[in-house]
């Protein structure tokens, strides 16, 4: 993934420096941050679908279908450059943001208007070209023509999807939505769609599986995919900043309708902890919360015992998935690959 | 045109609806602008491009052609939508701008957070899922697959000149360049390459039109395409806002390097009209301008023998450009319908 990445990045790159060196120097930001880190878990589903489907490692389709689901990074990229402009995160990989990263550059080169401006409008158009280029590596990566045909509708499923689930995600923050549901909604459409489900979809779609296999492989990974994003909310709370990249607490200074919140909040209220419920409500988009405010929230959320039920469902959401795998026709070694990794990312500290 | 887009609209949108209702209503504004407007040049030019290379309207392919180069209007949605959102503009189109309906649609709901927050992201979110949508329409259009692999290249060096043309433009506002060469270029990457250039160059390739051919598009769409620009710039300054849809002097206001500015104020400074020149310099990107001193910028142009410069300049590339036209092979009607596109786009009021 990352050769493939890497060697279709400098083509594009080279043809960005003929048509205008200065956008060279900003896509080289881009470069860096495609090439600079992420689990890419996308194409690890989306390569394991296609070999649990039948596909042959070391086949002669095998190089024109990892070049194919390396394209997935791209579409990651745009998501999380766009993303974090939209959460005005300043942090990510351990390296500020995009729109961070160019408001810099203004300020320090002492150009005119505010630096914010300009680091907005170069997140903007570094996603943009990231998800322009996204689809032409799948369609340059050398499938044939009934394999591009048959991956194309998940593949077009899942960017609705994602950008679905980003709106409802900013909506359900807008309307300060706290119970489960729609919380729980953005997670099945922004996390479990577009990281698990639809990957391993676009692998199956490209090996020609049948529909129950396809069928299997949806419902291992949408609820693999609750739990990945359960396991990220908690991180994003409990995590190690050394590790995962991201400030601990960023979550909940934007303001994120996460299950991990709004089971604490539902919680604190049952319980008549009406103090607790208070300071939950006040941190949750308090975007000056300190270290020793975010320290109270965690324990708070311990306390109300709201970190140890979003483990279980961790589990449950685990359990359903690998019960999913169990009953499905699927090829070794992929079968075992796919429930190791289902382990890995339910149980992963980054 | 209409109906092409029409059409892949309401099933794209039907797609969201099943995925999401909250984001179709989202989509729903999308869908309001693609279709409440638009010169639709770019569709047209390809469209011509493909019928001066021989492409018959009456002919089996003539329903796939189009619905492929209405796609462009999906690319220019995008465009649009991430440029209004960049250059903080109000209005478009006569309407508010995405960005700024959905920040209204906040503040009318009384949501949490600040209204423009909202307004930001659903503007990067609509408009990331009409350049989504745009590739995703290519390939849906019916298409052979060589008609689809000859126009590939130019589909994607065109994405990739209207991006690296909008750096250079933010760029360029935030360097406060004032010279010529770099509105130039401007001008050449985001209008020319993007509107006519590329999207005539596309209508070749999917004709399959000999290297000659193309050569003779691009040269008339690239000088043709600068004449756009430059009347684009007049627009903006002198033009008609119940006309236009845009208020006059947005521009200005927004620090836009167009070349009228620039040789206003090269022209000031040449004729040591220092003072008229300062006055150029301190209304360039000051957003707060009342009409007043739109009319005042409006007169020194005047004044200055900028506006009759640019004129003079329209009239030039215009020339050039039908006579690269005239020196090609290009079937009729197609040959004279270009030449009478280019006068009416450089002539246009609109």
């Amino acid at each position: 993934v990352e050769l493939a990445l890497a060697e279709y990045l400098a083509v594009r790159r080279a043809e960005v420096a003929d048509v205008e060196p200065q956008f060279a120097n900003a896509v080289d930001s881009l470069v860096r941050f495609v090439l600079g880190g992420g689990k890419r878990i996308r194409p690890l589903f989306a390569w394991w679908g296609w070999r649990g489907a039948g596909g042959d490692a070391d086949g002669p389709r095998a190089a024109a279908v990892l070049r194919a689901v390396s394209a997935l990074e791209l579409i990651q990229a745009c998501a999380l450059v766009h993303d974090d402009l939209m959460d005005a995160s300043a942090v990510r990989r351990g390296a500020p943001t995009v729109h961070v990263e160019f408001a810099a550059l203004h300020h320090a080169a002492g150009w005119q208007g505010p630096p914010e401006r300009f680091g907005l409008a170069a997140s903007v158009l570094l996603g943009d070209i990231a998800l322009a280029w996204a689809d032409d590596m799948l369609h340059a990566a050398g499938l044939a023509a009934d394999e591009l045909a048959r991956a194309m509708r998940p593949w077009q499923l899942m960017r609705t999807e994602m950008l679905g689930g980003q709106y409802l995600d900013v909506l359900n923050q807008a309307q300060g939505n706290e119970t489960l549901g729609p919380a729980l909604r953005v997670n099945r459409l922004k996390t479990a769609a577009y990281t698990v489900e639809r990957p391993l979809h676009i692998g199956a779609a490209l090996a020609g599986a049948p529909e129950e296999l396809i069928a299997a492989y949806r419902k291992f990974g949408s609820d693999l995919g609750v739990a990945f994003q359960l396991r990220d909310d908690l991180l994003g709370m409990f995590g190690d900043p050394a590790v995962t990249g991201k400030p601990a607490g960023d979550d909940l200074r934007e303001g994120k309708r996460t299950m991990l919140m709004s089971v604490g909040l539902s919680r604190a209220d049952s319980l008549g902890r009406q103090g607790d419920a208070d300071i939950l409500r006040a941190a949750l988009g308090d975007a000056e919360l300190d270290v020793a405010e975010v320290d109270r929230v965690r324990d708070l959320l311990v306390d109300l015992g709201a970190a140890d039920q979003v483990e279980r469902w961790i589990t449950e959401y685990l359990d359903n998935a690998l019960t999913a795998l169990q009953g499905a026709d699927i090829s070794e070694p992929a079968a075992g690959t796919l429930a190791a990794l289902a382990t890995a990312v339910s149980r992963r500290n980054r």
